[in-house]
């Protein structure tokens, strides 16, 4: 048995896929004897054990923070392959194909003046030295100091000493090197900087690092453009259908996440979306008709039905996002999409807007229409005109089929575009019946920004 | 008059601080014949003009997102300044002192195979030769392709094919550089990369640009460690007690956010915290005796006073955080931070532990006793183990001065910090008095992550 099973942690290699295990005791034995072996413990990624031996091979366990105590952790993230080709597992031992990804970790000293560039680059030498990293000193031609460093591993560093009050530091590390090195890499330099900028410091920040082109994707925009990242452990669902690109991303704390096209559209946490595009618990859906366009998530219908409606008919056009979120938004939907047709309700998997337009020609209307189909454009650019055009389109039918007595429920957008927000009220304003509305903000889990939902009625 | 005030938002410069009107109309006129000038509209900082002259001068104007219409566009950020020394201005024009700032914009393909590196590179060439950039070729050891480029302005470029499957593109800016020739060569690369490597690309992700060494730092990572960029536009308050650093900074949607050592502590739109912390709505506060530990927000405070209960007693240690949050936390604390003494409440400006102490002693107790001091540590490092310490020694003196139908709340910590969640709910279990809980997960809307909050009550 090669040593290093002695850690607890490590030794729950035992209870993975039989074959790999074998397969990588094998490859162990060959190394074990240059091995050196090191636990971390982190904010993000809970418990890591990394191996590294002199050659090229490296081990590294990531266990799930999620896991109530140490003795049940569970192996989420391994990988025991030479550097030049990595290869990763999935959170149920899965073997991912080879994937490429680089960990960017950056330091900023923010000055209160401009620092001794000469005499910073001086005291850092011995880091750089002591880390084996080449130096290249550019000519910026007058902006400031600028060095390059190659390192072990594929490492690279870039040291910025800008004229006037700003040092930035950045690290490349590829996925899978030494993540014990790399932050003592880090922490010495920080130190160092921290002496010899010391009393011209205004601010030092260390962000956590970017990954970068790593098989899960935890960078998901704001609508307002603000970088966010969540921690998206899992792809479940993608699909490339005839009308978007559909994913169902696992996210530790929200749930499921349905994306389309890379908007965050709903994630399981978020009833609170449901309910404001419902009315808020104002309305009363007993014995009354309903429409919903798009919904495809299943959310609306399955709080809908709950409330006894007359008969909810709602209008998909992608099969393919009720098949997703049948399966992997369960939390949302219930059951409500493993039929189309129910006691009192019906899915018609079709463009909603011949179904509208029929619909205002036999004069069919409705107590609630509910528009669940896509945001107010965030811009006024020539490629959004036909989101504008499409969503006074949408207005115009809705309003149609509405009763004099009825009401139009549909999402804005995040509270920060006020621009957007506002061209979208001025719309509501010319459309060919006379309108009112009253909108509210809310705090949508997933969004990780406020969101603005309006109620529209007949004047 | 010079020839750029015909522009719709530059003519607002005038309605700036009259002296420094004049001095930049001075400056202008030295420089408007070489101008040129840019309108962009971008999804994060409303319009920006930006004008640029063949020498060195640079004037960007962006216009606050949030104003209802472009007649009342208000000026946000200006700087008419040479690009070796830029200045900035606050929202209200005010001058912040100089300061250097970067953009870190990235651009990373994740392809499923090893690209073509002699030809990927060859194909950008004539990108960074019409950029006048200069570029310098490393040797990585084995380790892909790696090349730098020196461009105008300080503009730095970092391009690296991966063996496996990675193409990354950095370039940093310094802030002030022309946004739309930056937005240009960014898009002609992604663009060109697009049709090099085509049919092997499986995402391509361009991250909203990293704001590096900014005035204002719009950084502020989740407890669980991730990247988020909050939607920061000011600084309101910043002072260094005796405790610890106090910051108020303003967020467009979020309001005013108190920011203490760096952690965020609650906004003004951060109800639900409150709500939470003093049990949901779920308790009957008339007639009782509670006890606050902290909340020198004042949120906990202004809500539990309109409950009529008997008498509250707050006990907070930071007189500077009472008056930061007095002066501009108002939807938090309405007036009740105004004087330290009410009809119904006295806030004890003390250290809690003594004060704790002596109820005990003297046999004194409360219905609600709320703890608003601290989050669960996350971790269970040496440095931590004191904060577990005070943790415990709160709790049984908590415990000890609550009547025996009486109930503690307090916030745990993120919902995925669930190793540290445990640790504290087994903490519970070795308390000197016998106790029970319940945990509730509630979304604060300026947290970005799912917070947990416990009752405690003795069994």
């Amino acid at each position: 048995m090669p040593k290093l099973l002695v850690c607890n942690v490590c030794v729950l290699w035992q209870h993975s896929n039989e074959r790999e295990r074998r397969e990588r005791e094998r490859e162990r034995e060959k190394h074990t004897h240059t091995h050196t072996h090191t636990h971390t413990r982190t904010q993000t990624d809970g418990l890591h054990c990394t191996l590294h031996s002199a050659h090229f091979l490296a081990l590294c366990c990531t266990h799930s923070s999620s896991a109530p105590s140490a003795s049940v952790l569970a192996l989420c993230h391994c990988s025991l392959v030479p550097f030049s080709t990595p290869a990763a597992f999935s959170r149920h031992g899965r073997r991912l194909h080879t994937i490429m990804a680089v960990r960017h970790y950056t330091i900023d000293f923010k000055l209160c003046g401009p620092a001794d560039h000469a005499a910073t680059v001086r005291g850092l030498q011995s880091i750089f030295q002591e880390q084996e990293m080449t130096e290249t000193v550019h000519d910026t031609e007058g902006h400031g100091y600028l060095a390059t460093f190659i390192g072990k591993n594929g490492r690279f560093a870039v040291m910025r000493v800008h004229s006037h009050g700003l040092v930035t530091f950045d690290l490349q590390c590829c996925k899978g090197d030494d993540q014990a090195q790399v932050d003592n890499l880090l922490n010495a330099l920080e130190k160092k900087l921290r002496t010899l900028l010391s009393g011209k410091i205004q601010r030092v920040k260390r962000l956590p690092a970017l990954r970068r082109g790593e098989e899960i994707d935890r960078y998901w925009p704001t609508a307002d453009g603000r970088l966010v990242e969540y921690d998206i452990d899992e792809i479940v669902y993608e699909k490339e259908s005839e009308y978007q690109n559909i994913k169902i991303l696992h996210s530790q704390q929200f749930g499921n996440i349905l994306i389309l096209n890379g908007d965050v559209n709903l994630a399981e946490s978020d009833l609170p979306y449901t309910q404001a595009i419902m009315g808020s618990g104002k309305e009363h859906y007993a014995g009354k008709e309903v429409l919903i366009l798009g919904g495809g998530d299943g959310g609306i219908l399955n709080e809908a039905v709950k409330l006894k409606p007359k008969m909810i008919t709602m209008v998909e056009i992608d099969q393919l996002v009720i098949d997703g979120c049948r399966k992997h938004m369960r939390k949302t939907c219930g059951n409500v999409l493993d039929n189309l047709k129910g006691d009192c309700y019906e899915v018609l998997v079709q463009d909603c807007v011949p179904v509208l337009k029929k619909y205002a020609e036999e004069g069919r209307t409705f107590d609630y229409v509910i528009n669940d189909l896509t945001a107010v454009p965030i811009s006024t650019a020539p490629e959004e005109e036909s989101t504008w055009e499409f969503l006074r389109l949408i207005l115009d039918l809705s309003i149609k089929v509405l009763r004099p007595s009825g009401k139009y429920f549909t999402q804005g957008n995040c509270v920060n575009l006020s621009e957007a927000l506002s061209e979208y009220e001025e719309l509501l304003g010319r459309l060919s019946c006379k309108v009112d509305f009253s909108k509210e903000v809310v705090c949508v889990p997933s969004y990780m920004e406020l969101w603005v939902f309006y109620t529209i009625w007949k004047k």
